[in-house]
């Protein structure tokens, strides 16, 4: 099997499952009791805390552990209307952009429901936000601004950092969904303007079912989820202690290697885009050419449906996808590729291809020459193609 | 160690860490995607969600994995009061009990915030919830009626069954926080008056950061957590899949053994409760002594502070409790036995003693002579005993 679809899901880390075991097993005490026992659990959350806050340059206190990205974005978003509408703002506005994930598309579109008002910013042909819409997008009752850090389907990394200023210089919270960029790229939260940032663990290759919320020391945001006092009061429920140490441990090992990773990942993506682009006709890539997550190859080859193309890959025993996994199984275009400019019919000609720090070159190879012969023979059957 | 503190957590059973294993390992699949690779981790979900549903005897589809009872407990309030609110009443009322879980308590005082009406029915002096006392709370307005099946402080269990059938005949929902029971008692689901029913894995056996809602095929609930279609669009964020996978088998083990386990560890509570009233004086059994969890011990020393013999089990290797993990070391005394009548002073003088499946005769009787001398010990030096 050649596995190339990382910005679904990553295969955890050895160490990270080495590192989970014994709180699977004997360390089995809930962090919230009292024994002596129960402090080897807090220790290691402690200890997991310090590692996520390392690899992105916060102080521990700032991160909150959740179930996951999801759970991180509709935390926010969710909060943010509902301590609007607790302060007698009657109809708050939220401003996020069309190709965000759908965690934070739909959880607008439920906000709605209750009365919320949301902006979507279009993207250029790139994917990319643009700084000065955020600012013009700004009402009196705007109470926060999400854009992603990078997206998971394109790559294409956003200029958050001008988005956050532009956020705070009218004094409105300003959130990334950085789970496609954290642990892929450098960021130094502690210099940039950013309130609050969703992550995930299995991302990175740490195990599924963990993520967390940075929520900046300024912010006073209550919980999203209620009842026991874990996370200092602010995320309730007893601590996926596992989890939790398996993320820590891949968060350490993605500190650790992370120039390394994106100087390999980048140049082996670049080959690889390369040959495609070269030995490939009518094909285009999706996504900004330089500002681009260092794992991620999206194209669009004419008259192909990109269906057809990732069934015949899985025939091969090579996993890719089209878009992001969250949707795959659904009919609907991808509204990233929509919302950058192409067609329906143009989005369908798609597929994501994402690599991993263990992906090799011949790995490479082996694909592109697949993907030649693939592409060959379905425009060779198709009626669409001439 | 003699661990007695199950309901606060469990030790996961080794053929549950066994089942795990492969999902945090080399089936890492994201089981959104749609090639083969993806379907071993879309299968292994199926089945367990089948041995969930088994446990309490539904149907598989009726079951919906989230990240633990509180997630569960959270979805069910906070949806029926949105619900509600997208439905135009104004001002919807909910019906719980006094002694219910924090997540259900403090999610219902973060929805008054929000123009929730909210009665906490009280209960007599076993914890007992009176179903004609939720007959007469019932409102026009009223949405949803959510009462506890067992209580995680004194193992009473509630009247459930005629409490569900009260809600449905006045047409409203019934929810039943069930993650002590679930597991350690029978419950036949399908012939129950239950809507929703919460519950957890590391409560019986299986990992922590795993629950379920179970949400009746009637129930047109919308998600909490939005964002991808996974949990048939009623519950986004990739799965955890491992941790599916460990509560499965968890629940397989515990319908195997419930019959066995429910004789053995009420045969073996009994003799504890009994041998502790019996050799101890001023000693008080907190919560139905009949309608009971039968791996619950909770008890008052009278003139002697739980905190202090907690300590003191503690320094001989025995882990123990007063009341709920999710609030140890909060200062407050426990809301309740506070509730059962007890006075701040004889509710800081109880502590909770909950066995397992493994726990031996033996480790009672070592549990049971500890508490003899550390009890004499501490009235000897106590100013309030004499």
């Amino acid at each position: 099997m050649i596995y190339m679809d990382n910005a679904a899901t990553t295969m955890p880390k050895k160490e990270v499952v080495e590192a989970m075991m014994p709180y699977l097993t004997e360390n089995y005490g809930n962090p919230s009791a009292i024994y002596q026992f129960a402090n080897i659990s807090k220790a290691a959350i402690a200890k997991a805390r310090k590692e996520v806050a390392d690899l992105i340059h916060v102080r521990p206190e700032t991160i909150y552990f959740t179930s996951g990205g999801t759970e991180s974005d509709n935390w926010v978003l969710q909060e943010a209307f509902h301590n609007a509408i607790r302060n007698g703002i009657k109809e708050p506005h939220i401003i996020t952009s069309r190709i965000e994930h759908h965690a934070i598309l739909h959880t607008c579109q439920s906000l709605r429901e209750l009365g919320c008002q949301v902006t979507m910013l279009p993207v250029d042909h790139n994917g990319l936000v643009d700084p000065r819409a955020v600012r013009d997008a700004i009402q009196e009752n705007t109470v926060l601004i999400s854009i992603m850090a990078a997206n998971n389907e394109i790559g294409t990394i956003e200029p958050i950092t001008e988005i956050g200023e532009i956020a705070h210089r009218a004094g409105i919270p300003f959130h990334t969904d950085a789970v496609q960029a954290f642990g892929q790229i450098p960021m130094d939260v502690s210099k940039m303007p950013i309130d609050y940032l969703s992550a995930s663990s299995h991302k990175i290759y740490g195990p599924k079912g963990v993520g967390f919320l940075y929520i900046n020391e300024k912010q006073k945001t209550k919980a999203l989820l209620h009842g026991g006092g874990q996370e200092r009061n602010r995320r309730a429920g007893t601590e996926n202690v596992a989890g939790i140490v398996g993320f820590g441990k891949a968060c350490e090992l993605a500190r650790n290697s992370l120039e390394d990773r994106m100087q390999r990942e980048s140049n082996l993506r670049d080959y690889m885009i390369n040959r495609l682009l070269k030995e490939i006709s009518d094909v285009h890539l999706n996504g900004d050419p330089i500002k681009r997550l260092p794992n991620n190859i999206n194209l669009s080859f004419h008259g192909i449906e990109g269906e057809s193309i990732l069934i015949m890959l899985d025939m091969r025993g090579i996993c890719a996808s089209s878009g992001s996994a969250c949707t795959a199984g659904s009919i609907d275009p991808s509204h990233v590729l929509i919302a950058t400019g192409l067609s329906p019919e143009e989005a369908r000609e798609s597929i994501r291809l994402t690599i991993s720090d263990t992906t090799t070159k011949d790995e490479v190879d082996q694909v592109v020459d697949a993907l030649i012969e693939i592409t060959g023979r379905l425009r060779e059957m198709s009626p669409l193609y001439s």
